[in-house]
């Protein structure tokens, strides 16, 4: 078989953990397998780089910040084949630029437009175990960028997509994906198989297992992912189109995102374009919103909340003070101690009364819900923050 | 004009040693000129990635440790394109690869076959600062090579030479070429010009100010080569074919080189052919050898006595004792502690006398001499290591 393994940057932060995950993937090795790793910077380099950089120039261009960055995983790839030498395995590094990795010129934030697999082959041709940079590539200038958030697990399912491989394992510090956060909810449970769908929403929820985007091109290209410990040694949870599981559980999860803030524009007119008009402006920001709920406000007016991350709050706030003329509203209201707490499974919507069973789980525990939206696979509810924790915990009694 | 500057690891050391490289660079590049910059790699970055590396793998590959410390200059180049941004000054940072450096295949000590210069003028004509990762390059399969000691000198004249630069210069942590060194001997004189051919002798015997390969390199290609203090801001010393010098001193400078240690083969045949056959071994442990005297030993036998780098001395005793029946010798000696003290000028063998003088000088500070060695430009003799510096100051008192 053909894997690839992404470890990410603490599963590697010292040379005892690199020793441990090259014994990992060593054993993949000799049982037979090709073997492609997708490895991040190790622990805090990326950060101390950063600082670094602070430090000449509090705001240096991103195409300058992606050549500093990118040395990050060049190390680690770099100690993890001398680990392999060490331990008479044959071995190579490979850097983005070295694989192939062609993004598009979105410096800090690169998307990957194709990947030569020449070179890959070729080395595993030779029985090498290929030990690949994740997080990085080139664009059509030859210069170097960087895939932003998530970005080794992007490369990682990127590579198994193009490799056609027959699996692409993450490893990372927990044992796969839980029915919510193991250290916050008592009796959380570990799943064995979860759609690409449901993955996503609870990812894009808060769960910070997978990024979207790695999920997204699993998804797209059918890619066999499984989610896995570095530490333990046992199966994780398995990422797949459709999940046949005997458990036919109805919700898949619980996840909590802290990080939102919501922000309610008062007092627009109650005439068509209003809410367009909104989002018009708040879309020049840039900023991914969510949840959004339109309201009766007083004297025949309407009010429009919506969530958005709180690092885009000023942004937001920025653009609407802006095009106020245009819009025509009386003020802007944030509330940065917000949670938003969803409930996310793929039989959802063909099973009635899930919505009702969440919310009766807050009634019970005494929590008031802000606002609801809903989709396919998922609801989520807004609250105050103070009692997120409680909240998951209601929710996950209540479902399993 | 354009002007190569190329700039150690101590000058770009920290964040106000980057600042302060980066005003001598603007001011060049303020005045008019196409500035292309080389860096080498911070401070104690290569140590630290070294000692990062034998932490895991005590023996690693070179292909692996060049592929660690190439990226010691990719973050000096990135932040120092920063500090630009900064002040406002356009701005590029290139690696090795990016540039098109293209070695040959030995890892940690590659040669440069070939230079692209395409990106850099296309970045030039933008009217940008270029800087460029010394120290390293790409081989034909695309992998990161290191150029091994001097390696960023290297890189700055290879480029000087290809991009037909007016000025190549070298900012180090001295003024210039000195007639001895300044730290030792009190009366040292700055040299204002000097002949590629004496600093070719005078960096091989111990002058650390440039490379030997750089030397070279300048002079087969005749690059207008100046070697000047980060510092201070004024002229150096510059490095030419020919120097057209009012002062007519006959000799140019004064070096001593502690690292090398003195062995000698004891006891060979009276025959011909016993040196041939005592250095076609030594060739085969790839040692630069020096200063060889061959003498007569007792009952007919010869002793020959040559030195060798202080680090290669075991290399050359197991190749000698591997040959010892072929060659027919009794015994051999090392003696670790001994110097090279030599004197370099271009004017020495049509002034008659030099070496006498040198010798003189020896002789009245009481200094023995154990082996002498002569060029067209240079006389070296080997002393006893404790009065290196005695040598040095007296032998440039009586020149100076």
């Amino acid at each position: 078989m053909l894997i690839v393994q992404k470890f990410g940057g603490s599963s590697v932060a010292d040379a005892a953990k690199i020793e441990r995950v090259a014994g990992i993937i060593a054993d993949t090795y000799n049982e037979g397998n090709e073997v492609v790793v997708v490895l991040s910077a190790q622990g805090d380099t990326t950060d101390d780089l950063i600082a670094k950089a602070q430090e000449i120039n509090p705001n240096p261009s991103k195409r300058e910040l992606d050549m500093l960055l990118s040395v990050g995983e060049q190390i680690s790839i770099s100690l993890m084949a001398m680990q392999f030498e060490k331990m008479r395995i044959p071995a190579v590094s490979l850097t983005g630029w070295q694989v192939g990795f062609e993004t598009n010129n979105a410096y800090g934030a690169a998307r990957i437009k194709n990947i030569s697999t020449e070179r890959i082959l070729r080395e595993l041709d030779k029985r090498r175990i290929v030990i690949v940079a994740g997080f990085q590539g080139k664009n059509q200038f030859g210069d170097i960028t960087t895939l932003g958030r998530g970005g080794s697990d992007t490369s990682a399912v990127a590579l198994a997509a193009v490799l056609h491989a027959d699996k692409c394992q993450i490893f990372t510090d927990v044992e796969g994906v839980f029915t919510a956060d193991p250290r916050k909810v008592k009796n959380a449970r570990k799943l064995n198989e979860i759609t690409y769908d449901e993955m996503l929403e609870l990812s894009s929820l808060g769960a910070q297992v997978l990024h979207n985007r790695s999920v997204e091109m699993a998804k797209r290209y059918n890619v066999d992912l499984e989610v896995l410990s570095s530490y333990e040694r046992k199966p994780g949870t398995k990422v797949k189109e459709a999940v046949k599981s005997v458990e036919q559980m109805i919700i898949s999860g619980i996840a909590k995102d802290t990080d939102a803030a919501r922000i309610t524009v008062v007092g627009l007119p109650d005439s068509p374009g209003a809410a367009f008009k909104v989002f018009r402006a708040v879309g020049k920001a840039k900023v991914n919103i969510d949840l959004i709920v339109q309201s009766i406000g007083k004297g025949g007016t309407n009010d429009i909340s919506f969530t958005a991350p709180k690092g885009d709050v000023q942004a937001v706030l920025e653009v609407l003070e802006e095009h106020k003329a245009t819009i025509g509203f009386d003020s802007v209201n944030v509330d940065n101690s917000i949670a938003k707490v969803s409930i996310v499974g793929a039989g959802m919507m063909s099973s009635s009364g899930i919505a009702a069973m969440m919310f009766e789980a807050l009634f019970n525990a005494g929590i008031n819900i802000q606002m609801i939206s809903t989709s396919e696979i998922k609801v989520s509810v807004l609250i105050d923050g103070a009692y997120a924790d409680q909240a998951v915990s209601a929710i996950h009694d209540k479902f399993f």
